[in-house]
């Protein structure tokens, strides 16, 4: 039997048959992504929403941010936010207008925002946001020192209220629109590397690393 | 002297260097992002986010979902809406960990979202919706018919209250990590078409269009 949802307000209505429970799928979807968008109700009660990039490591997603940010400062007093990932792969061409859709998998997460104070914790964390976006990095450059560790705040929400919702595959046209002569199909999109471009203060010599000339989400 | 911002919260307070409030830039952001995210805040006062299409005409933005989505009748009641879309452009990669950023361009909407019931409104909206996605598209598929157009809900909010947050460049390393023989530099990030998928169904001989074989954002 599929997993079902964790709570009511993370069943996917619209749709049920695309909704995905199942933690595996959802855990792929936040690796591949480069970024989420994260809502919050601020202290005047109207919604608030921001692009960040994220990490997850095991069942915990960490954002950061400034600590001087009026944004995760809002966030770090424990309120409730919602998490949104979304990948596009694609466009779906129908033969009515009415029927196009996009081929997606999105994430949604529910939670309270902790922030991090531990110092491991904080540490490892800043390595996973740094891996996230460009596995083999952290490895390589320089780790922050006391002071631009201070500088950072970091939030962990668990991942335990979420759920996916995926669509693949062809238009669903009704069967009177098939012969209509109208291209049908699926116009694949995916997030592509170019070419890496030096900085101009580069110091010669310096070659830009696999991980940057082989860049790819997911890593495979 | 550049425009300053419409509103207090739609100031750029993080980089305010970032901050672009000319709506030239604004419109161009909206008009090439596939899609956005719209935020508000649900009856008993939890944030919710949903990714969805959207389309510009003039000054207001359109989004559009089911007649009988529970998302969209939140909305349709007249409540705040924040309205987030991001176009990601490249990896920053700096010599230390900390200076990481993204190159992105990104837009803030926040306003009340009004249903449009003009049937003329409704109609021009829906072809809208379908051009911002694909540029030729609705003069080619079948338009809605009466039934369709009535499962489609429509909400329109005005673009006055809006910013732009835009990072370009080079990673803006400190002067004594310029020696550090690591790689800097930006990675390009794009959203870019694939081969055209036909339908499985699709009647023979009906070749892809050129919007389709030769897809591009923003349109060239």
């Amino acid at each position: 039997m599929p997993t079902g949802p964790p709570s009511d307000r993370v069943r996917v209505r619209r749709h049920p048959e695309r909704g995905v429970y199942e933690r595996q799928v959802i855990d792929a979807i936040v690796d591949e992504a480069l970024f989420c968008h994260v809502a919050w109700v601020a202290p005047d009660g109207t919604p608030r929403v921001i692009p960040t990039i994220h990490a997850r490591v095991g069942d915990r997603l960490y954002i950061h941010g400034s600590e001087a940010s009026r944004t995760l400062s809002g966030l770090r007093t424990g309120i409730e936010c919602c998490v949104e990932i979304t990948i596009v792969d694609g466009i779906v061409l129908a033969r009515s207008t009415p029927k196009h859709s996009l081929n997606y998998r999105s994430v949604v997460v529910y939670g309270v925002a902790r922030e991090v104070t531990d110092p491991d914790e904080r540490d490892m964390a800043q390595r996973a946001l740094v891996e996230h976006v460009v596995p083999g990095r952290a490895a390589e450059a320089r780790p922050p020192n006391r002071e631009e560790l201070r500088e950072t705040a970091i939030l962990a929400l668990p991942l335990d209220e979420s759920s996916a919702k995926v669509r693949t595959g062809d238009p669903l046209d009704p069967k009177e629109d098939l012969d209509l002569p109208v291209w049908a199909g699926v116009l694949p999109l995916g997030l592509v590397p170019g070419e890496p471009v030096p900085a101009a203060n580069l110091r010669p010599g310096v070659e830009p690393p696999d991980y940057v000339t082989r860049y790819l989400r997911p890593e495979r």
